[in-house]
């Protein structure tokens, strides 16, 4: 299998009601049967009048953008410098939640599609009533972690299958492979970037060759290539996840069900952690029962402050491992740890 | 501009010391200058010996996967379940530091090549040797975060530019470009991806039309494309980021210079967040001074050990609003929190 990526030129400027597959198959008299279209998010979004209005300059049109990514975010992600990284309504995990500023005249920002998979179906479908069986990416370009440098990758698709799936496939060597799912949407979009502009001139590339996978699996859209929050190992920006840990120790619950054991691996690792930070004269050990906490003999009230955020270490400590604490007051001013009853 | 992404069959099993150039030139005499070979890491690995012996299984083969993970790792990235993904000492980021057990018998594991960039220079280089000046790109397969599904990257390249600049560039309305670079290096590994098989049949595309850039930015080699971890957003896993947040709560400093100034608005939003939290009778207001914080009235050592974790709890607060503080006792057994003079 070989593939060609061809460039869609003179489509020219898009506005607002325009006609999308008119105007592609009217640039490009040459598409066939099986070719994947990947059709630049920005022109889609014109084409459906995702257009803001917006003053020119000045503070006003910082504060209307400040307001449109407000309104696209679902949450912010990652915030440094002027940089905000937000997660959209649909999912999208995007700088300034994909709204850009670019390709369009000063007075109006340009937001994603609403629902890029919709809008890859509807063009699809204008095409088939044009007699054209065409598969269609919407595209847009996304940052990413660990790398430097933009790609373009896959918001919408209709008549593809995002993602190639290798689950049960076994090499030459008998081994089954370790890699699960191709991202084929992303890299076609990829592909497509690489016979277009960053100035509209080329909105669309074609690429010839590519198989479409099965039905069902083309059915899913693009929105399969979205990971979800939970299942996402980093769903937050790595100060965000470490202030918001801050704030866990900030917020620890006082009270708490004593009762589950505290495994006292665990417990040593935290102690550990904490013992060059205790005040003078305090004593902690690990015990069967928890980790027991004693503050100096005859300390007077500065000493049991001090004690009492000795503690409060030991209790962050132990839900940097995982384990959430009760406080158990024992004997004298003695106070034990045990983990809660979840 | 048009590509054409072709792919070379029959290249077969590559065993330590082959000579890739002679294995690639021979099954694809078509090759011309101008070309990209898109080379799949493995491959590379292989013709290089980057190989480590391994049981083919039981509890020794896990213990030296393990080793060889160690070894390849330059710090752990994120932890979750059976995945591992680290930083290696290139720098990518990877599961498993991209050590492999697939297409290689089951007495191995496949590292990446010790240096990509210098792999895919010297593999020009042999092409050249052969009167061919092809650009090389030396692929492998990475996940990433906020999406499913993998995709091909470039770890290595020599011969073209890894990323295209187009800062300063202005639209045709007469906006300057927001986006910066393209990895065009990811791109032409993605486009690769779409024509090579994940079994070792096809281990090598050819990418054809692909314009290189400037020799100078060619020189880079791909390592320009790895993110410092110094200006990631994304430099650690939300999990790992936020125990890193909770150990900074077990470890403030106890000492520190009082002195500088604290924000009102600042003081106040880390006050909001633990007033609930607050053992009953602790008084906490926001002063010129700082954060002053006052026990219960005639409290015992009970009160005075909940409250000395009350003002630990505010002090974790204010390092999540970024700033660190100095506890400065007043009147009483009244505490101030101050900002330290950084």
């Amino acid at each position: 299998m070989s593939l060609e990526i061809l460039p869609v030129v003179g489509i020219g400027d898009v506005v607002p009601g325009d006609d999308l597959a008119a105007l592609i198959a009217g640039a490009a008299p040459w598409l066939r049967d099986g070719d994947v279209l990947v059709v630049t998010s920005k022109i889609v979004s014109k084409a459906e009048g995702r257009l803001v209005e917006v003053p020119a300059d000045g503070p006003e049109r910082e504060a209307a953008r400040a307001e449109a990514l407000a309104a696209e975010s679902a949450r912010v992600v990652a915030r440094r410098g002027p940089t905000t990284i937000v997660q959209t309504h649909h999912g999208f995990v995007m700088a300034a939640a994909g709204i850009d500023a670019s390709n369009v005249d000063k007075t109006h920002l340009v937001l994603l599609p609403a629902d890029p998979d919709a809008s890859a179906r509807r063009l699809r479908a204008a095409f088939a009533a044009r007699r054209l069986d065409v598969a269609v990416i919407v595209s847009d370009t996304m940052g990413r972690a660990w790398r430097n440098g933009l790609t373009d990758v896959a918001l919408g698709s209709a008549g593809i299958a995002p993602l190639r799936d290798h689950r049960g496939e076994v090499d030459p060597y008998g081994n089954e492979l370790h890699i699960t799912q191709m991202a084929v949407a992303d890299e076609l979009a990829a592909a497509g970037e690489l016979v277009k502009g960053k100035r509209d001139q080329v909105p669309v590339a074609v690429v010839r060759g590519q198989p479409w996978g099965s039905p069902e699996a083309a059915d899913a859209g693009a929105a399969v290539l979205i990971r979800d929050e939970a299942s996402d190992m980093f769903s937050l920006g790595t100060a965000e996840a470490r202030a918001a840990g801050l704030r866990a120790a900030a917020t620890l619950p006082a009270a708490g069900t004593a009762g589950a054991a505290l495994d006292p691996a665990v417990a040593g690792r935290a102690v550990e952690l904490v013992r060059p930070h205790l005040a003078d004269g305090t004593v902690v050990e690990v015990t069967d029962a928890g980790v027991r906490c004693v503050p100096p003999p005859g300390g007077g009230a500065r000493a049991l402050i001090r004690f009492g955020a000795d503690v409060h270490r030991l209790r962050a400590a132990l839900l940097a491992e995982g384990v959430a604490t009760a406080v158990v007051d024992t004997d004298g001013d003695a106070v034990l740890l045990t983990a809660t009853a979840v």
